[in-house]
């Protein structure tokens, strides 16, 4: 594997199926354990690794993260882990995924954000399995529409011509105090400015059809290196990803084995008088995982509606 | 319908029926619009409700809640809604459940920590549905486990003999400083014992089995009403209700259409040196509905793993 752990590249996929004498298809459950070692659940000590194959032919990786001295809706699972990875890529499809136990309704609903989600294949690798869903261990993909039947999603509620989740997102989002919209432009050079811009980007890459409130958030480590996340939302609300919690994907995909309290600067960009607002929770967050964390929010407008 | 307007009690179901000319299973549905004006979704405007007959004949109402202000996790649906009022009268076996829209996965993995929720039959009646999935218009029940099918949920964690949602629960919570169990024995005549003990009270029939973090809110209203709500926990964590929102749904229940400002003062009681804390996002939430309310926490421990 490379070294980032979180994506293999095509061509690397190609050359492992044909070392292991398998189908890519077939490589993916086995690379569903390396996936379990990559989850932090401090909390659960039950470790969920998620690896998924994109319609280029990359694999990625996703696995649990939980917080302690939070209440639990802050945790990521394995599924979002790996969605979010595949976002920070761009405009991704999503094929495959094979995970290590039974995902829950929050994840299958997190996925339904998705264009053509049902038709995403699941494999569970799981063979202890309760409730006597003896039929999981047969090792196949299933579609996601068979995972959530009489689904609730996005076609409930959005035109066909919104943009979903891993598609592009343009927010026309512009600072408040940027009249001219001119803060981000040009050469950026100090690392103040520097995070409060990718913490724009983020927030103009946000999926916030539902509430029409995108933010986004930019974490700095000591090094002075940037990971950034887009707040997700969910059509059915509370599975949304929060900002801080898909730039931590970005964080751990990006820096491997980096404790959480190496993150020395945050900035979170949401729009001003929405009615979903990020910054109190943003904050008790990471005033729980990096106390020293130097925290800054910044308000935008839409742009396009002034 | 009785001044409560979320429970009607059996001896009522039964005259309504008669007087309807319906079955009570015919009657469930047509309760449902009522169920979504008691909804209050400032945020989606989008009204959810649902209706539930438990064994013993009484028919339960909830209805979505959402919090402006905040990241769209603290929402209540509807089918939560439900639940937590059931829960309120204590040992409860919900047969079948009426509901205005698709559940979400959300809702779905909530049910879960419901013991034999998979027979929990599901009535949809909302006629406009998309993703082409007509065949949920034919106004018929289905289980529980034709909504999640592969299902993730507590039988894959917990012991048999644990008790679940709707269950009776005894945590054996006393408080740190009060070694003798004494604070809540015998007369408790001043409001603000009543707000801890009643918090306390909450947190004791918490369900909270897969963090062991049990805790409980007391809400006092301007005329000294209390209301009470347990956390309650979904073995995929996310899906968890904070004991805050538990209390909501009694303060809504109770009074009806009273506004959140009415709340005057909050106490919640959880345990020292727990890993899961609602604390501070409790109070994001108290600060957000009720800027005045006064809000204390009190620690405990359990008594019985000393
Ligand atoms: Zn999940
Ligand atoms: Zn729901």
């Amino acid at each position: 594997m490379e070294l980032n752990q979180f994506v293999i590249e095509a061509a690397e996929v190609k050359s492992m199926a044909k070392e292991s004498g398998m189908s890519v298809l077939q490589l993916l459950p086995s690379l569903v354990k390396s996936a379990q070692k990559l989850a932090r659940p401090p909390i659960s000590n039950y470790h969920v690794g998620a690896v998924g194959l994109s319609s280029d032919g990359r694999i990625f990786f996703g696995g649990n993260i939980e917080f302690p001295g939070l209440p639990l809706h802050h945790s990521i699972h394995a599924e979002q882990f790996l969605v979010t990875n595949a976002a920070i890529r761009g405009d991704i499809q999503l094929k495959y995924i094979a995970v290590s136990a039974a995902p829950c309704g929050h994840c299958r609903q997190f996925l339904q954000e998705i264009r053509g989600a049902s038709e995403i294949m699941i494999l569970i690798t799981s063979t202890e399995n309760g409730g006597g869903d003896h039929q999981d261990n047969d090792d196949s993909f299933r579609p996601v529409s068979s995972f959530l039947p009489h689904r609730f999603g996005p076609y409930d509620l959005l035109h066909n011509d919104v943009p979903l989740l891993l598609e592009l997102h343009h927010n026309n989002l512009v600072f408040i105090e940027d009249e001219k919209n001119v803060i981000c432009n040009g050469d950026v050079a100090d690392h103040e400015k520097k995070l409060k811009c990718a913490a724009m980007e983020a927030a103009n890459q946000s999926h916030a059809p539902y509430s029409l409130c995108p933010s986004g958030v930019a974490l700095m480590d000591a090094k002075g290196r940037i990971y950034k996340g887009s707040y997700m939302e969910s059509a059915a609300y509370n599975p949304s990803m929060g900002p801080v919690q898909a730039a931590l994907v970005a964080y751990v995909a990006a820096s491997g084995g980096g404790g959480f309290d190496k993150i020395v600067a945050a900035v979170l960009v949401e729009k001003e008088g929405a009615l979903v607002v990020q910054d109190g929770t943003a904050r008790l967050l990471l005033q729980s995982i990096s106390p020293k964390c130097d925290f800054h929010v910044f308000r935008c407008r839409d742009s396009s509606s002034s």
